[in-house]
């Protein structure tokens, strides 16, 4: 702030004639686009675009043609439309002029992808092909190229395939080689037609630009790009099925652009569809966990920023490759260019209690809060927060959704021990919290252990932003001091930050992103603080969570799959 | 049924002059009396008398007197009432005379026992003491004496004395030395003045008789008496407290009767309190679990009957006195004369689904059951039937209230596994009903394992009656045929048969238990048979829920213990 404030003293321009940026972020249900002061990261204006065709995951847009299970689909003229009225309208809401906007930048959820011509119109733009779900967009959540991620992981580890190791032992069925994978095993001739498979965050970029860049970010932590080795060999993807032998070359970008560099600028045609300025600089495509991280002014290695909402995201920075068992990823220039970006994550945070309210939570309870106007979870909170640590007894594994990082393993799942006659609905709710405070200390001492300090905490997202008790507990069980984004549309503003970046000092915006982050990045003053006479408990439950967490995660005892295949046996 | 039919056809005069026994039950909120016919085992007339002054747990009768935690009372005068009321109830509703009636029984909880003078007279009855708590009766469940429990097996331990073995382990709190010590430490004027601790059961008997007859049950199963040993020796008492070394001398009767024994006859003060005749045959006093065995027909060895309510008791026969690891108890004549009576327990069953109900139950479920005018239990049970064995992918262990047998800890506490997001409800709930019937084979198993056969397995109790869902469920999990008390009084029945024997054949009664059973006892016709394929699935649950036994249960991980510690602390 001091540096800010000197800069104003300064006299520079931008007193008088301020500069914007704008983030767009596309979220599952709705993109939204902010508009920021790039002086001061001061967020002017929002709007938000709920996608007509929202998650396709049972008709298509004809409505006749079923998707089958598990199909999670988006379609791409959504995203133009997001473009089309969200711009527009923060530069009205804003009342500025848009040549005060020098830049914009995406951001996206991944890995969403579609296939394309070589212009880069997607396959379900085209009438021969709209009626083949295969050519629309495959959402991060499409989860139906399980066993596509099921067959490249056996064979991955048949052939020892190093990258393996980058990703914690196993390629997930959400990114993109078993996404294509399973595109040319139910429609060969969408992808013999496709001409690219791109990430939608790329995508968008391309009809902003009229040129394809491909980011960092998605190609690292979900095509099984690396920097120094790039995609997997020829051989490898042969291995898969010999119609995949020379996909990279045919269908996939190997021009691989890092994180916080210019993609281009505004065409005429997008600016015609925006509003914006033709020449305005044009960030390269980014991912909504990753972009987030200069939204709270981390630009260093040491920092762990989790994004905390249905499920949680971890994502860190570090100066070295390490190997991390059970990481998500790591990526050179993946989050913040120079450094290395790591990604970690829990399946089940939100879900969690969500799951809880609408299964747990019984009549009595919900009619209180009915009465007394409160939400469900502010109740549960109330009476949850009363208990003093330790005092409930319980101690749950938060594997309701499996175990994303550490043990990666979609097999395992929940636990809770501990339950007496007198075990409350507040006390199974407050295990439930703790439990995935303590799947993120198990994540934070796992990189911390394989040579990735984690020094400082930061947090963004629905929960960070809101439930003050929740964080305490975080607090607590890490031991660490956690600081909270000071945005509520923490990627946008990182969207925004990034393009300030490329829009560059001379336009009015920064040289690098560290600046760029010092100045526009922001967390609340106020931060959680750990308690000792909490943290000293905590340990001694953590020890707990973490004796359950090898015996049932590491094979001692293997009951949650024999259950599970016992489960599926029975349907 | 042949010989009987044979009987009546021989014209004895029982079709003439028909007999009748009274069977009186004394449980935890009521008492009931069941008039039966003695050639039938037909149930007559039946009537309930609630205790007026219920349990007390939180006031004495003053209204003024606070009760210290734990603390659960009842008050004698309770216990005539219900003779002065239900018997001549019975008596008119039947429309007989009472020279009929030939006998009458009586059954109680346990330990349920109380201090009197040299006369019987409970203490709480003398104006000096009524304000003193541990003048009146301690009830089964009153759990003050755990610290006393604590310390006895903690002695009894280090001077190795053999009886711990009877008792897998451990004397139980709720048991009558436990509960004599408490009185010592806290109202050892009260201890001075009491000539006798009784059982209550033999209390009642001693009113109807004017005779002190203590009988083998509750002596072998609640106060550490053994047929051939006799009570613990004067040594271990001293070790416990110097004051307790002439107990048994000074306080205890002696006198052991076995069950089935004629304790002795109405008085006329017990005819004017009931309407039956002087000189009415009465038997010893016995237990509400095990005066149920021979209601259901059953005299032999092999037989295991469950008395399925809030918790579960388990009584079986044998030919041998075996040690079998974490059993209640083992008793000579304890249940029929001439047998092994075998004891053992699970605390948490109705009380588990009851749990259940009032914490873990949708508000939706509450109204869907509401709107269609069903009982809560009903409706899940409607939609837990409907899932597959297997299908929930849950398996829970039972010890929401400890573990009362096998393991015999108060300290275990209850733990569910398998949960995910898509988990239901009614999954929980079967999968609780599924761990109380592992619970039961684990028992079978423990018992077979150690010499004690079980080829034959009854039930009785509201569960039994009531749930056919759960006992289909019992049926598949054990793999043996079920059959159920065909009474919904089974205990007072029980009493009642045991009337007619102490009455005897020349007045129309039976010469034996085994024969008074094989015509008075009855199941119903319908049984439970295991389905094969059902079996087949539970086989490899149990063995998982077995397992997680011994891993929480015999020292691997001591996780429970040591939340149960951290929780101590917390509050």
């Amino acid at each position: 702030m001091k540096n800010h404030l000197n800069k104003l003293k300064e006299g520079k321009s931008l007193m008088i004639n301020k500069k914007y940026t704008i983030g767009v972020d596309y979220g599952t249900q709705s993109g939204r686009a902010v508009l920021v002061e790039v002086a001061t990261g001061k967020e002017i204006a929002t709007a938000v675009k709920i996608y007509p065709h929202g998650v396709m995951d049972e008709y298509l847009p004809d409505g006749k043609t079923k998707l089958k299970q598990d199909f999670a689909l988006q379609h791409p003229q959504d995203y133009l439309d997001v473009l089309a009225e969200t711009i527009p309208e923060v530069i009205k809401e804003a009342k500025i002029n848009p040549e005060d906007v020098i830049g914009i930048g995406i951001d996206f959820t991944a890995c969403t992808m579609l296939p394309t011509d070589s212009k880069g119109k997607p396959l379900c733009f085209y009438d021969e092909y709209k009626a083949n779900p295969h050519s629309y967009v495959k959402l991060w959540k499409h989860h139906a190229a399980q066993d596509e991620a099921n067959r490249l992981n056996k064979i991955a580890e048949e052939r020892g395939e190093d990258f393996l190791k980058l990703y914690g032992g196993k390629i997930s069925s959400e990114w993109l080689i078993p996404k294509i994978w399973q595109i040319l095993n139910e429609a060969p001739d969408i992808y013999e037609s496709a001409d690219r498979f791109m990430e939608a965050t790329d995508w968008v970029v391309y009809q902003l630009t009229g040129v394809e860049r491909r980011n960092s970010c998605t190609a690292g932590y979900k095509a099984i790009w690396n920097k120094q080795n790039g995609y997997p060999s020829k051989e490898f993807f042969k291995a898969l099925d010999p119609r995949l032998e020379n996909l990279v070359e045919d269908k996939l970008s190997t021009d691989i652009y890092p994180i916080g560099a210019k993609a281009g600028e505004i065409t005429e045609k997008a600016a015609a569809l925006t509003g914006l300025l033709v020449g305005t600089a044009v960030a390269i495509g980014n991912v909504d966990a990753h972009v987030s991280v200069p939204a709270l002014g981390m630009t260093e290695a040491g920092k762990m920023l989790m994004i905390m909402g249905t499920s949680t995201c971890h994502v860190m920075l570090g100066t070295e490759e390490k190997i991390v068992p059970g990481m998500c990823g790591v990526v050179e220039d993946g989050i913040i260019p120079g450094l290395l970006g790591y990604e970690a994550g829990q399946s089940c945070v939100g879900d969690h209690f969500e799951w809880f309210v609408e299964n747990c939570v019984p009549a009595t309870y919900t009619r209180e809060a009915e009465e007394r106007g409160l939400d469900i979870h502010v109740l549960l909170t109330e009476k949850a927060q009363k208990l003093a640590v330790g005092e409930s007894g319980l101690v749950a594994l938060d594997w309701w959704n499996g175990n994303r990082s550490v043990l990666v393993d979609v097999d395992l799942t929940g636990m809770i021990l501990g339950c007496t006659l007198l075990t409350k609905p507040e006390e199974i709710y407050r295990a439930l919290i703790e439990a995935t405070a303590y799947g993120t200390r198990k994540i934070i001492e796992t990189f911390e252990e394989n040579g990735v300090p984690i020094e400082e905490l930061y947090a963004a997202g629905g929960i960070a932003e809101k439930n003050k008790f929740m964080m305490q507990i975080y607090s607590d069980v890490t031991n660490m001091e956690i600081r909270i984004s000071a945005s509520s549309q923490t990627p946008a503003l990182g969207s925004a930050i990034f393009a300030s970046v490329v829009a560059g000092k001379d336009k009015g915006g920064y040289d690098s992103i560290v600046e760029a982050a010092k100045y526009m990045g922001k967390v609340k003053e106020e931060f959680y603080k750990p308690i000792p006479k909490n943290v000293e408990v905590y340990t001694k439950l953590y020890d707990e969570y973490n004796i359950l967490h090898d015996y049932f995660g590491r094979g001692a005892n293997d009951v949650m799959k024999r259950l599970k295949t016992i489960k599926a046996q029975a349907k």
